[in-house]
């Protein structure tokens, strides 16, 4: 079945390094998205990038195109991704969050193309010009730019958020107040016996190490252990010759 | 003004290519992030990471350890990370989203260790067993396992989101590892002293012991307390006839 995440088209501009390359289709694969395009890639990047080690089929039915005008052809909507700290912008911007949420929207009725530029310059004005829009990831104003292998990782992170089940795990479940009490009790005959406490110590020494215990929230899964530990030493203190 | 960011330290274990290195660098960078650390890195990756254009200062200011448990002894939060689909966990499992937020929470109140494996293995059962609990990013089920610098991207994109605000909760200031380890060592003399474990229990024993105290989350301000009773439990042990 085709999920929504097929409409998405992650095109690289101009990429010159190979390695930036395989890690964008990397990224794409963990999150599961799977139509990649280059435009105008660096010939020896783009062979090299092939070539690598496991970048198998994502890489092989990756699309070549001369332009940005010819990769974002057939989609419907298209985004531009830029650091845009020290650029003077005539697209609206939105925040990933937001972008995110209204590519989302529009995978289920059309193709979406997200670009990338290159490692050096970004996208230029003549490829924002194809842009509906742009989307900025939230970095430092100081050091905005970011490694394209990890800007693609970062988008398609956010893109794919809440796409699967991801179920939540839940809490630990902490072990019911009579399970605790008796590892209390066993505590409170371990203390006086090892010495820690004196034989007749006061309830209110009592309700500290009652206290101290809850602090510690046990697991439900672990309180029998906890039992079987604090038994052992018990019966040791009491059976020190065996 | 110190942001709570620079509470977290972000350690990688045993890695391998520098490129990595310095990706987990640069996106630390653009997030805000600041305080890096390596646990036994490959001798040479370190160097040639060290050395490499544009590393700067977050790399020369980098701290080396050569163990997990020195790695993380000031830090009171430890969470690993895992692609966790091929393994048996002993430990909590939150997805990225829900462990920021716990995170985010914690930073305001103490330092938090957030723990990447290897290349190759990720991490392994005895670097796990020093985790309270791991996160995993959302891959795919058919593709789980990320590049380590963009697995640091996507989980520190995800920690600084919302930074801003940052308020911290009056939850409870847990204890320091360093702290939570002494008590688990004087456990681990206690167990085989009283006869729960056998003399020679084996490495995974030894880590199972670890999960169940970590699991616990004790707080700071017992810690102490429990060491007391820990050591005074191995005395009696040790000196039943007085």
């Amino acid at each position: 079945m085709p999920s929504p995440l097929d409409s998405l088209r992650v095109i690289l501009v101009s990429t010159r390094n190979p390695l930036n390359i395989g890690a964008a289709a990397r990224a794409m694969s963990n999150f599961g998205f799977s139509r990649l395009r280059v435009v105008n890639p660096y010939e020896l990047a783009w062979r090299e990038a092939r070539s690598a080690v496991g970048a198998a089929t994502l890489l092989a039915k990756a699309e070549e195109f001369p332009s940005v005008a010819d990769a974002v052809a057939d989609c419907t909507l298209v985004v531009g991704t830029t650091a845009a700290h020290h650029r003077e912008l005539h697209q609206p911007l939105r925040p990933l969050q937001e972008a995110a949420r209204l590519i989302r929207r529009h995978l289920g009725s059309g193709k979406v193309a997200l670009l990338f530029g290159s490692e050096k310059r970004g996208l230029s004005n003549e490829d924002l010009s194809h842009c509906h829009w742009l989307t900025r990831i939230p970095t430092r104003e100081e050091h905005g730019s970011m490694n394209i292998g990890q800007a693609v990782a970062v988008c398609l992170y956010e893109l794919s958020r809440g796409s699967g089940s991801g179920k939540s795990s839940s809490k630990a479940v902490l072990a019911p107040a009579a399970e605790i009490e008796r590892i209390t009790q066993l505590l409170l005959e371990i203390l006086p016996a090892c010495g820690y406490l004196k034989p007749a110590a006061r309830p209110a020494t009592h309700e500290k190490i009652r206290r101290l215990i809850r602090r510690l929230n046990i697991p439900a899964e672990d309180a029998e252990i906890w039992m079987g530990i604090a038994r052992q030493i018990l019966w040791k203190i009491h059976n020190p010759q065996r």
